[in-house]
């Protein structure tokens, strides 16, 4: 099975480095940027093209675009020939609909960096088609990545898209916001990464209602009051501190 | 070296229990709770109370109260022989101030649940003392629970204990917030422990700012403005996307 991949970011590195480990054969890598095309078909040992045009015959077209480039992309190549699948959480399959009907999505629910390596064994995937026979096709290369395949439908999968951009995205993003309260006192980022990994174990053995400790909990005024005080300087910081512990509080009183 | 712990709340029960397996002697457990008391005095083999006037005699005086307990639970300690800690990230050495010189702090930090089995190797403690000599004996305290022992002052500990909460406590108030999210559509809380864990993993390896992902990284508006009618019916979590995506986007920029 020949695979064209469009996109050379983070979603597309690991999915065609681990498609080809799979056994597939990648025959080129679109992407936009001529160096991102360039590198990751040296990595992958195929041909690259910045241009959609130029895009050779395959059985399946893997877009892992970003979301906003996608609908875009789709409408400058002119025929549809092969299978159509995406990556994207948030898109349906209408996205395909004006062009092809052999369209599906292999959607892995992950956060990806370029320069670390990832296993995918354990990640799942979601994967959808209208068509049965398609949606055979596309478990089966789904299974050759990881061992946990899911069906699920676009409207689901947009609430597990936005589940996880409150899981990762933005816990992510608070991890950044402590790196910088630490940095401005001379502390090291290094200090939380126990605290970080237990936060993220221990949900593995409860649910994180029950695992939520801290000072929003009870509302302890004594520390959260202290805590808006020394966050006067950063107003953003202080309305999220504010609203985060508010949320908290109340989601404890609600057990 | 003679210990009585007062509280036998989380943080209480695993000091306690390490403090025994390190060499430490156990000689009663203090909780207003009665049950609470009981419970962690026979896992300790030693005696317990419920009064603050019936505290026996020991060279450490280990309070694991809740911060908001402990100045009042001080005032109602009719003497103040051997030495006092305190394990609190917020609380200064001044709580101790009008009773006794011999004080200090032992603040552990990591988010403690009762069930849940903890290593304190990897832990990092922070300790102070205004005695020289007194934190000399903290350290040695500390250096038997965890490789990672640190002197910080009281207004530095402050500060690490409100990045401890973003990074702890926000993020997995986040995790709940995901998980109703999943369940209100009727998927497992447990597909996203994955991303979790990766999410977790990579700040290990990179800045929480290199790592980050996601729509609002961009502001992507078609996925933004996407999420935030899914949450048109829970203007919390509305406020929150909103409030957290901008601040992603804010800080992205600042690069």
């Amino acid at each position: 099975m020949r695979i064209c991949l469009l996109g050379a970011g983070n979603v597309a590195v690991h999915l065609g480095k681990q498609l080809q480990a799979a056994g597939y054969t990648l025959v080129q890598v679109y992407s936009r940027t001529e160096s991102s095309a360039r590198s990751l078909a040296q990595a992958l040992g195929c041909a690259w093209t910045n241009s959609l045009q130029s895009l050779g015959m395959a059985d399946y077209y893997l877009c892992a675009l970003k979301d906003d480039a996608l609908p875009g992309a789709l409408k400058q190549i002119p025929s549809f020939p092969g299978i159509w699948l995406h990556t994207s959480g948030s898109l349906g399959l209408e996205v395909f609909e004006p062009y092809t009907r052999k369209c599906g999505v292999l959607y892995p629910l992950q956060t990806f960096s370029r320069q670390r390596e990832l296993n995918l064994n354990k990640v799942p995937f979601f994967i959808e088609s209208l068509s049965p026979e398609l949606l055979v096709e596309i478990h089966s290369m789904a299974e050759k990545l990881s061992e946990r395949v899911y069906e699920l439908d676009t409207a689901r999968r947009s609430y597990l898209h936005l589940a996880a951009v409150f899981a990762c995205n933005f816990s992510n993003h608070l991890y950044t916001l402590a790196a910088e309260i630490l940095q401005e006192q001379g502390l090291s980022f290094e200090l939380l990464l126990p605290l970080i990994d237990e936060t993220a174990g221990k949900v593995h053995e409860q649910s994180p209602k029950e695992a939520q400790t801290g000072p929003a909990l009870r509302m302890d005024r004594n520390i959260t009051d202290k805590h808006l005080a020394m966050l006067q300087s950063e107003p953003e910081r202080a309305e999220l501190y504010s609203l985060l512990s508010e949320s908290i509080f109340k989601s404890n009183k609600q057990v």
